[in-house]
């Protein structure tokens, strides 16, 4: 059972569902190591044990078909909920640690989650933000002194103490889990995701970039990303493979963590390559397992610069939230810059403003079709017409632009939506200038994205007063810093008499970046 | 200019407007007849200048991009109303004349539209409908001798007076259409329609039927049908033929409406083609000029019979109002009951229900993709959520089962979702069901359609009365007389003490089918 692409052909013909491939892989190597994290250890029997113990959790409190929603760091646990939540026909949401305030509250409220797993300080933060009808609690350490009294909460105690359930039939076609994606011009949108979009995503993964089930994963992606859930988790299921998870990203320790975990894959975004090779090198470099990363949009000559002084071989392969994977890189093959070949699961055209499909070599907007059922998005929950005009012409319009070479190899080129790009995180701009536009001083603002050689992007925004405000730059800054995630929160920081907009009244934002060197630093703490 | 695919190329490479359709035509044909109605005669220039002035009417009111409806029977005003439309950047509805009451209310109010284009037998039926926001309406005839205060009344002479406005540029992917197609379960869907579905369209009709420059086409099909629209009148614009209107269907008057007009070009449902063949025999079957007929969906039988009695050739073309024509089907080379190869603008699929392709030869739902864009509907309007479900996995799923010979060949099997066609005409069960529900006398019902030789299927309506309620078959079915098309109007009622539900309350319709030998019948007008 060590090939992927046996393992999903003998569950399901080619579609099938995670509950599935649970059953499949604890069938074939129940005693294998599936998740550690510090001193604990579950094998892949001992983990399917307690998705469906959690599940039992779920049907005695009648939530069976409930959505299940996680605010917590990398951690078992919240695998569990998200696989228990799938086995007793219900959904899982991961809401992102890194959000605060109003935007966390909405998330949550949007979530239509029955239950909410979170340990105290997370519950510090979300607390008081959540929904009404969100009433009951499980918390994976222990209860906190005081809690309303509607609440009811639990502790991982009730999951120890539940009955494992027989895993409820789903189909293919089921919701797995509702992601948010930072939107273009409003809020996030919550992407619907069916179950066979993990289980065909993660078995084309797993054969390309040849994981096996001796592989361990430095892993630690947050699961509030496709990343996390879908190229780390679910790909490791499928390969049979070892997630060592640890709750961030951390330049200092990455490396002493490689070592000690025995780490041969690890996943990220380009940022933290540049982090990485920031650090000068030295007679330790290559002493590692790592042999294979998969990192988004790296610049070519960073996946270079890195592969040479590490040995490590770096592939990308390109994606969304909504549909995933689209290319599969294949080692020793790709012309440099390329992120690889279109996924067969997949057909991708490179589409003008009017949909019509551009010669090989131009660069236009990147269009998919599935040509296989439920590989992508199910829609957009609570926002039919942005479906629709996602779909119009029944190509996906992704907000990507790319081109083909003569080979079939897919170039990323550029991004057409206004998000914000840092660090891997996408970032919606409007997020970011909803909170701001809370604050009494402000009567406008704007946010973009500046380049930034090792985040890819940083933050701006650029601020008008009222008449007569005070407040500067570091206030403005400090009043936002509890407000939002800490990803979200501008760098740069500049004030001005008024926003540049179009003579039809759009804003012009291209106008917004020229001035960054004269606005207000985080970093540097002045002008 | 003969040549229809020529003309699409000379007007946009592939993609075009009706404007610039209309434009090319009038350019290359000015004094060839476009128009025949009655007495009267429109060619190409006239027609064109006509519809310009239509264009500078709605400028002079302010109504520029606005919708306008009509409620006419075939007419050349309706054609320049569209057109018109079209061309000052608003769109067309063409509200079916044939519909009464709730229904035509409910689609005149959802219509959108700035003004409505009527005569004074039409007012009559839909004055006391309209929606308070239509307030401006065109005479086609003369001015009622009463009208509310409130209205804005205008007969064609402001048309006459008006100056011909020069076309406003639109894209093709403009919404040139709204179009009411029978929902399955509740309204009506409004169908949006672009510019490019109406010039694609008709250049591969054109094409495909070998339509010359001096066809000439009886033309009945009502301009709220697609068949209407696209079959007749914009494949007659490209090939530059001409239309001969007639108000409706007669199968007394058709043969000598064919031969007075020296028709050579007719269009229809199976249902005319059975009407006609209950003529008997006789020595001027074959005194015509017809050569070629557009006939949907026809038993392979009937087809035969025709052909070889009135020496027509008869093809069918797969489609329907969300996208139209499928297959194109050539003279000669057809295997007896396809609809033809697929028509290179689409991609079909035969998949099972869950979205799978099947093989050759198995019968399953026929699914669609467009390969140049914009060459079918939009969306549905008001309605994103059915949109998306109709849209799921980027497969346009119709409504019908069907299956491919080896050969490429599409075979229509049967429909899936319950609507009621009769003579051409697609019935919603549920726009029935509504209409009796408003009787005081009645608790329940639920439309079917059962099979008829001649009209495909007729109606039949199934109710349960109130308690003590004393109305029979013949007081029903006098009171939805006036209340609906009479093309809806059950011509089956049986009376029953309740209706057959399954174990989750779902309607079995399957059981209402079989005592139609037991049900009143409006034809024998007793039991």
């Amino acid at each position: 059972m060590s090939d992927p692409a046996r393992l999903l052909e003998l569950v399901g013909k080619g579609t099938a569902t995670i509950g599935e491939v649970l059953a499949a892989r604890v069938a074939a190597t129940p005693d294998a190591p599936f998740i550690e994290h510090g001193a604990r250890r579950w094998t892949y029997a001992e983990g399917w044990h307690e998705s469906r113990r959690f599940a039992g959790f779920l049907a005695s409190q009648e939530l069976t078909g409930n959505r299940v929603a996680t605010f917590l760091p990398k951690c078992p646990e919240a695998v569990f909920a998200w696989f228990g939540a799938n086995m007793s026909r219900g959904a899982y949401v991961a809401l992102n640690r890194a959000h605060r305030g109003t935007v966390l509250g909405d998330l949550a409220e949007r979530s239509g989650a029955g239950l909410l797993v979170t340990d105290q300080t997370g519950w510090e933060i979300i607390g008081p933000l959540l929904p009404a009808s969100l009433t009951r609690v499980l918390f994976i350490d222990s209860l906190p002194d005081t809690l309303p009294a509607s609440l009811q909460a639990f502790t991982w105690e009730a999951i120890a103490a539940s009955d494992p359930e027989i895993p409820l039939p789903s189909l293919p076609s089921d919701l797995a889990t509702l992601l948010y994606t930072s939107g273009t011009t409003g809020r996030s949108k919550a992407v619907l995701l069916p179950h066979n979009m993990y289980c065909r995503g993660a078995a084309n993964l797993a054969e390309c970039f040849g994981y096996r089930s001796d592989d361990r994963f430095h892993d630690w992606m947050p699961l509030s990303h496709i990343g996390g859930q879908l190229h780390v988790t679910m790909t490791a299921v499928v390969a049979g493979a070892c997630l060592v998870q640890f709750p961030a990203f951390s330049r200092q320790s990455f490396w002493d963590e490689v070592r000690a975990s025995g780490s041969t894959v690890f996943s990220g975004f380009a940022s933290i390559l540049s982090l990485l090779l920031e650090v000068p090198p030295g007679p330790e470099d290559r002493r590692h397992k790592l042999r294979v990363g998969l990192i988004g949009n790296m610049p070519a000559e960073t996946q270079s610069a890195f592969e040479r002084r590490f040995g490590v071989t770096l592939l990308d392969t390109y994606g969304m939230s909504e549909c995933e994977p689209l290319t599969l890189p294949r080692a020793g093959e790709m012309p440099p810059g390329s992120c690889g070949r279109i996924c067969p699961d997949f057909d991708v055209a490179i589409l003008d403003e009017a949909d019509r499909p551009l010669p090989v070599g131009q660069v236009g907007r990147i269009c998919v079709r599935p040509r296989v059922p439920y590989v992508m998005m199910l829609g957009y929950e609570g926002d039919s017409p942005a479906t629709v005009a996602a779909w119009r012409n029944l190509w996906f319009h992704t907000s990507d632009r790319g081109r083909f070479d003569a080979d079939g190899y897919l170039f990323f080129a550029d991004r057409m939506k206004y998000s914000i790009r840092r660090g891997g995180e996408n970032i919606s701009a409007s997020e970011i200038e909803q909170v701001f536009l809370e604050h009494p001083d402000i009567v406008a603002c704007a946010a973009v994205g500046i380049p930034d050689k090792v985040m890819g992007e940083e933050v701006k925004l650029v601020v008008v007063r009222r008449a007569g405000a005070s407040s500067d730059e570091a206030e403005l800054h400090a009043y936002a810093k509890t407000r939002m995630a800490s990803f979200m929160l501008p760098r740069y920081i500049e004030i001005a008499d008024s926003l540049p907009y179009t003579d039809v009244g759009k804003l012009k934002r291209e106008d917004l970046f020229a001035s960054v060197r004269a606005a207000w630093d985080a970093r540097a703490k002045r002008v």
